[in-house]
């Protein structure tokens, strides 16, 4: 094999036949070819691959190397590798006999490499489905280089197998093309970023520790013992502390894809580790940040994938919650909510008009499902109900009214359901006004804490589209991709236990600059320099301007959080040293790929994910350790009994 | 602040201002100039970094941001951004005494923004010793970002400051010129070289775990604890699996900027964490990948380093070992090895002739230090004798014979030394032709078994540098690159306790194509498909070609290595089910690029780097935890008794 010598570069550029995707005319008219594309034969025992293969190499001699896909009647053999497939044509003659034996029998996805002569297929014999389909290589010498057993599961079929044996055998799942292509995107579109920001705009790509001190309040951080005794390091969540002593430290403008640990529970799609797009600068302002990252992502979108409109619309936090129940509003489609207070205020209804006495707090929100009447049936809406009574207490189930209230809109507008008896003619006339709706809609209201109410509905609204959709209504198109801004959260919330304040995100965001006094007097009313980047529904981007006042930290940290800012104390002491005002972002990439890629999860687009229960099959990690492979880090498993 | 609008890219590329090094007349004659340097002021609050403004520039109004460097007069303050420094002409009407009041007053390293006109500095005020030194920028406004508290160091002075203070305030050395060279550089470097590896060559960058499985020998790596009681992940401390399993799922061209992990004695400039250039193909011989890596280098060398010329030399295992005594020989400088067995075989001198007699596989080696005589004091000697007794039992010392033999050339070819007077005329004579040694010289003799003679001598040849560079003599040109392959490792070595075999490097390594058969007959016979790449006495590369034969692996791990097989079953499983030969090569990052920036620690190319003693002064890591904080892993500290 040793004689597969790689062809020079060069040669093979002029004459133009090197990339399957690359059409010789346009090669010529390129000014700097050897740049512009992909030589993925150099260095390597093949002369072409599999997928290049065209007319124009016609009598040429070619060394390919792959895996035998299918083999055919003993006269010919489709041969495999990353690039595409190549129909083979086995000898006939006698002088061949071996050749023509071992590669009709060989076991598929056994590994070969071939020479031969690349030759037209017979007039009328072309595969259009192939793009090498106008070609075959007639075999002149194989080599058996590795010999297939017979496999778990079919490359071909591998989306019908069952997720843990694919993840047992990731390796074969690898081959299959959903995987390889959605890790080709993936490394093109880091590389477009990294173009981006280094080549461009003179981002500094530096590494940050990930053996690090624990943060205060890091719950899901993994620990790692260290040799000294009772010493521990942890894995951060995120370079954050490292970004921000970076912009202290005059790098002003950095950037990092960084490894991210975080032990948490994994049922919500998320990795224990997992990969962040994380970026900082100096001298900037959030408007500034947004910019870079709204063009950043231009420049690397993918093609085929339309193209970004800029700048992307935004929205405050409150506006998103009051219009769509939630913070990371899925835009693709309407069914916003309405306040409908007013309405219900004097509704007849008593449990509406109970809670909105109770307090100003409350509210009475409806979103209307249009045509949901004509598609869902009973246990669906059964559904909707049982998933509303498992949200917050705050929301109107505390006043004993159980769940949703649904209206299916009747002829002549109508209305069927537990309340429509209760409910006035005014009443039901202005909520079908408000709510716009027709016959066949479906109108879901719930009351309670406002903010809460909001979310609920939110999530009963996300609940619908997903019925609606498996009844083929098709609300969320997967080739529309609506990026959102949203931006003025809170910087403070209440502890869930009501015992004080606790960070929306971190204890680093800067206040809005206009609310920046009444830190010290109305924390809870301080909005945030914080931003989210929102794309159809998922949260893929966060990021804020950062506090640089040391003064202000501490007091936040101490005075709201109740924190013990002396684990911080490098920081603070770092803000004291001359640091400039900063912000950034970090880009969750395993989220972003997988929304391009139209993947399920983001497992579909990680080379070796772990699964659902945080194992990785194949190694059968995590695995018990001994008591002598522990001792190094003077730690043991607690015993039994506590 | 917020008045500081972002310049468009466009407008200032065509006035040709943006960056300092980029020539205006150069930068029209470039047909894509967006892509081809960097705008490091975009969606910034500066228009212009301080290190750019030049006599161009008179006349236009900008906006700069940085720290206030030095004081002078009331009448000047030096502005430093990460791009340079700049002067400031203080106002000195009294409309304008707040400004001048500030600046004049401000500590050196707080934070500024300015605003102002260039203007060219008066005839004969020139500074031609700063890149910005023919202008000065009149300040108009001005608002004070941060005022910096007095520095533990100054920036300026940082050399001279201790190590540990400088990591304790790393936020601080990191603003030093050579620090900020260091980091931009190193991005840079792995910049070029993606550029070569995704854009040119089509590997694909893809992400492996850091969670991963214990390897069996895998005793430095690093613990995690996870939620499931009593079950490990560990850090690995390469990819090493996951990019073979890669070659079998047909990722035929990885690569990955990788972190690895290795618990390990930091003494040798060391890290906890380190970064390679991992890269492994598939369909590749060895010679396959020393281009690809050659040709990596040569691209992503840095201007001002010369030019690398390919291909690089290459040297067996064995040659290395007894020209050098040494498998990563400094080829810098000569002094090399010779094999004096014949001559020293009956010199008259006991010891020598002694243990020649005792054993075939013992041998006596000489170095000759040129011109040492002149420069080396007894002193020096005895540091040499001192070190030459740390080596291994298995030379001459165990013979009685205690270290170095050492003999100064005199006048007339005369020997002085404790040996001189026992040995004869001929073999002087002999010994003074083979080592062309000459008045002044001096040559050092050892002997014993075969290779751990060469190996104290090769040490010895290092430590003769050393100390001969104390005197001045330069024997090391820090601007010269002398990359070297070492080929034709053994694939096995007999272990410490002599107990059985081990892998020379790790047990995935192929034999060499000639002496497979050897692994069943005669292991110890068996060359390895392996290899290093030297740069100037620093091993900053290893790879191999990888076994592909799940028989020949299974072989070399149960009944030549006496291995568990089973915790590698997965791998095994994969090489089973068609995988394709491959090999690859891991480049250390952080030792390149500590050659590149002649940096005395690796510690300074690498942001945040751990101590000596693996700590991080900054944070504190690694702390001790709770037992409340272990309680989700399930694992306690080791009561002091055990």
């Amino acid at each position: 094999m040793s004689g597969f010598a790689a062809r020079p570069l060069l040669s093979r550029l002029l004459r133009g036949l090197t990339h399957p995707q690359v059409n010789p005319a346009r090669l010529l008219s390129l000014a700097r070819p050897v740049l512009s594309f992909k030589d993925v034969s150099s260095y390597s025992l093949r002369s072409h691959t599999c997928g290049e293969l065209r007319a124009v190499h016609a009598g040429e001699d070619v060394k390919l190397c792959g895996w035998v896909q299918f083999q055919r009647k003993q006269l010919f053999v489709t041969l495999r590798d990353s690039y595409g497939v190549i129909q083979l044509v086995l000898p006939q003659d006698k002088n061949h006999a071996d050749i023509k034996q071992m590669l009709a029998h060989l076991p598929t996805e056994s590994v070969v490499c071939v020479q031969g002569v690349v030759q037209l297929r017979p007039i009328g014999e072309a595969n259009k489905t192939m793009c090498t389909g106008d070609v075959e290589v007639a075999v002149s010498k194989v080599e058996m280089v590795n010999k297939s057993k017979t496999l778990p599961f079919q490359i071909r079929d591998f989306f019908q197998v069952n997720e843990h044996l694919r993840l047992k055998h990731r390796y074969l799942d690898l081959r299959g093309s959903q995987l390889q292509h959605n890790l080709r995107l993936r490394s093109q579109v880091i590389m477009k970023m990294r173009e981006f920001l280094i080549n461009t705009h003179g981002f500094v790509d530096v590494e940050t520790p990930t053996l690090f001190r624990r943060t205060p309040g890091g719950a899901r951080e993994f620990v790692v013992p260290s040799r000294e005794k009772g010493k521990f390091f942890c894995l951060p969540q995120s370079p954050q502390q490292f970004k921000q002593l970076l912009m202290v430290g005059g790098v002003d403008r950095y950037f990092q894809i960084a490894k991210c640990y975080r032990d948490e529970d994994l049922r919500q799609d998320r990795q224990p580790e997992f990969t962040q797009v994380d970026v900082e600068m100096s001298f900037v302002d959030q408007r500034g940040v947004e910019q870079l990252i709204e063009e950043l992502l231009q420049h690397a979108w993918p093609d085929g994938k339309g193209t970004l409109n800029l700048p992307f619309p935004r929205m405050p936090y409150k506006d998103a919650m009051e219009k769509y129940g939630s913070d990371k509003p899925d835009t693709r489609f309407g069914m916003e909510l309405h306040d409908v207070s007013d309405i219900m205020r004097s509704s007849g209804v008593t449990v509406f008009e109970r809670l909105l006495k109770d307090s100003p707090g409350n509210s009475v929100q409806a979103v209307n499902v249009k045509q949901a009447a004509l598609h869902m049936k009973n246990k669906d809406v059964e559904k909707l109900q049982e998933s509303s009574k498992q949200t917050q207490p705050k929301v109107s189930y505390q006043h004993g009214f159980k769940g949703l209230s649904v209206l299916s809109v009747l002829p002549g507008g109508e209305v069927k359901g537990p309340m429509a008896k209760h409910i006035g003619a005014p009443c039901r006339n202005a909520l079908l006004q408000e709510l716009q709706a027709e016959e066949g809609d479906m109108l879901l209201l719930a009351g309670g804490e406002h903010l809460k109410t909001c979310e609920l509905l939110g999530r009963i609204r996300i609940e619908c589209a997903n019925i609606l959709e498996t009844f083929g209504v098709q609300l969320r198109d997967q080739d529309v991709f609506n990026f959102l801004w949203i931006t003025d959260f809170p910087l403070f919330l209440p502890k869930e236990d009501g015992s004080g304040w606790e960070s929306a995100h971190h204890p680093f965001t800067s206040p809005h600059p206009d609310d920046t006094d009444l830190v010290f007097s109305h924390p809870y009313k301080v909005r945030s320099q914080h931003y989210d980047l929102v794309l159809n529904g998922s949260e893929i981007a966060g990021g804020s301007i950062r506090i640089h006042d040391a003064e202000l930290q501490r007091y936040i940290l101490e005075e709201v959080l109740k924190e013990d800012a002396a684990v911080l104390h490098h920081l603070l002491e770092a803000l004291q040293s001359g640091c400039p005002p900063h912000g950034g972002i970090a880009i969750g990439l395993d989220r972003l790929m997988a929304i391009l890629c139209k993947a399920a999860s983001i497992r579909d687009v990680i080379a070796f994910p772990k699964s659902h229960a945080g194992h990785d099959p194949m190694s059968g990690a995590p695995s018990p350790l001994t008591d002598a492979e522990l001792q190094p880090f003077h730690v043991r498993v607690q015993p039994e009994s506590s």
